[in-house]
């Protein structure tokens, strides 16, 4: 199974692509959509929209796993960030494709083992499970290839957060003691 | 100039058509598009995406008003309103069309002369503007017309709130004392 991983924003879009199954996962691809701060709100989404499906058509993945929106302190960045979301939906519907979302603590408890998990240790463990030589990213592409490990992990199905593989569970107890934490700052 | 006015929601979407000049305008098309609340969110971002696509191409305006998202108690309702306004901004990019938009304020200072009307005096004043027999309903399609005529009424440039052509300063005088106020409920 192919996960598109998605971690929506205006500004970056995170898209990171991963081939399971979950207790072998294997990274094809992870990258980020920008869009350019100064021009109009309209052109950004339609720069995002056509970029995606673009995506979409080349990794042929067969489920789409997104970051839920919440919102912060932020009512702009909230905002823009939810319209973004909503083309990650539109496109994956389009491409009949079925779309999971999830929590960052349903992310980050797959992937890290707790929901209280900062970002760096989620990039970590994204190297570790993926084999990868470097985390990948800006943060974005390493989120949304949390997500798609997360979808993984979940059987694909969106099933309940928290329920590790024993492969993820082994990797977590590996990396916990002392393991070392790699900057992560976007 | 033809102007498509939108009030966007994910369960009911306001579209209303208007032929200026904006000191004589035409209604030409007005309604709304519902999505199914019992469906997932990306099948009904899909639907008002196709749907509201349908409707630029059979409308073909010149231009496009879109309410501005803001935000309200119910953060949940805010997310999916700010996907519906995110998948008007992207069809009306699309199809090349020069959108804007109006905080709810300014639409009702441009119909009604003050940004503290309520909604009964906006649909009132949008059926002595286009002269109907009747206010539009439901409510979200008199809005949408109200987009329109506010877009006209600003110079279709997005000027400044508040600027009321000679004849809608003398329909909202003729409005004022006294007025029938029609019940607008949703």
């Amino acid at each position: 199974m192919r996960v598109l991983g998605v971690d929506p924003g205006l500004s970056r879009c995170g898209v990171g692509v991963v081939d399971g199954p979950s207790r072998r996962p294997v990274a094809v691809r992870a990258g980020v959509i920008r869009t350019a701060p100064d021009e109009p709100v309209p052109a950004r989404l339609h720069h995002l929209h056509r970029v995606l499906t673009q995506v979409v058509a080349d990794a042929a993945p067969d489920a789409v796993a997104v970051e839920r929106v919440f919102f912060n302190a932020n009512v702009r960045t909230a905002i823009a960030v939810a319209q973004a979301a909503g083309v990650v939906l539109l496109v994956a519907q389009a491409a009949g494709l079925p779309v999971t979302e999830y929590t960052p603590t349903q992310v980050k408890a797959a992937v890290a083992g707790t929901g209280d998990a900062d970002k760096e240790q989620v990039g970590f463990m994204v190297r570790t499970l993926l084999r990868l030589e470097q985390i990948p990213r800006p943060a974005d592409a390493a989120d949304a290839l949390a997500l798609a490990l997360c979808h993984l992990n979940s059987g694909g199905g969106g099933a309940a957060a928290g329920t590790m593989s024993p492969r993820l569970a082994a990797a977590v107890a590996a990396a916990a003691p002392g393991a070392q934490i790699t900057e992560g700052s976007r």
